[in-house]
């Protein structure tokens, strides 16, 4: 785990919590990017090293409309990123944590990624994602 | 807003819950501290330039306690590092934002700090914190 790659915010309405994150974070969204095999938009601000990644669904049954339905808009997930991602689900998966998916998946922002049940970590989706270089 | 200086995470047990996150981010927490007029004891890890920060709270009806009875163990707030907080504190109140206190208060890890009201922030418990000098 090298850093805090992402923060995800899940948000109802995407255009109108970019205009408030701009206020918030005092600087614009380096860009914007429909994730298709997830079904969600989504928004990318910088601070530091760190992205915060505003998601809203694009579909009725997406993960992100049903989070909200469930927990109101707020804090969804943090991302790790990691050198190895392969190597990584196979310590984490020895450790006890369960990883969703057997292999990593394509995810926004040209990354490989994968999430780890938040039943195993405290509550908290976590995601592995990997720089595909 | 330099970077995410931190991200909290509401446990209900702090001892089980660093062994767990030590097992996920591969590190030691670097310490542990008791926060007295919050009444949370908190655990802090490292990670590139973000702490990862357990929070248990240690009285009945503290606020760490009170949010897990209300969503759950996870993700509680993330901090975001300034260099003047009262400058921030007062461009935000311009912005719309509703601060959570007049002045910034002393916080765990030598910090001046202030909340955001998660109603005027999407849903998310945000801190502005300014290392003391």
């Amino acid at each position: 785990m090298t850093h805090v790659e992402h923060i995800g915010i899940a948000v109802k309405d995407l255009s109108s919590s970019v205009s408030l994150f701009e206020k918030l974070l005092n600087v614009e969204p380096y860009k914007t990017e429909v994730v298709e095999n997830q079904n969600v938009t989504t928004a990318f601000f910088k601070t530091g090293e760190t992205k915060i990644e505003l998601l809203q669904g694009s579909s009725p049954d997406n993960i992100i409309q049903k989070f909200i339905e469930t927990k109101g808009e707020g804090l969804h997930h943090i991302a790790f990123e990691v050198e190895d991602i392969h190597a990584q689900m196979k310590r984490l998966k020895q450790e006890g944590f369960i990883i969703l998916t057997d292999k990593p998946q394509k995810g926004a922002d040209n990354k490989l990624i994968c999430f780890i049940n938040p039943k195993t970590a405290n509550g908290v989706l976590i995601e592995l994602c990997q720089t595909i270089k």
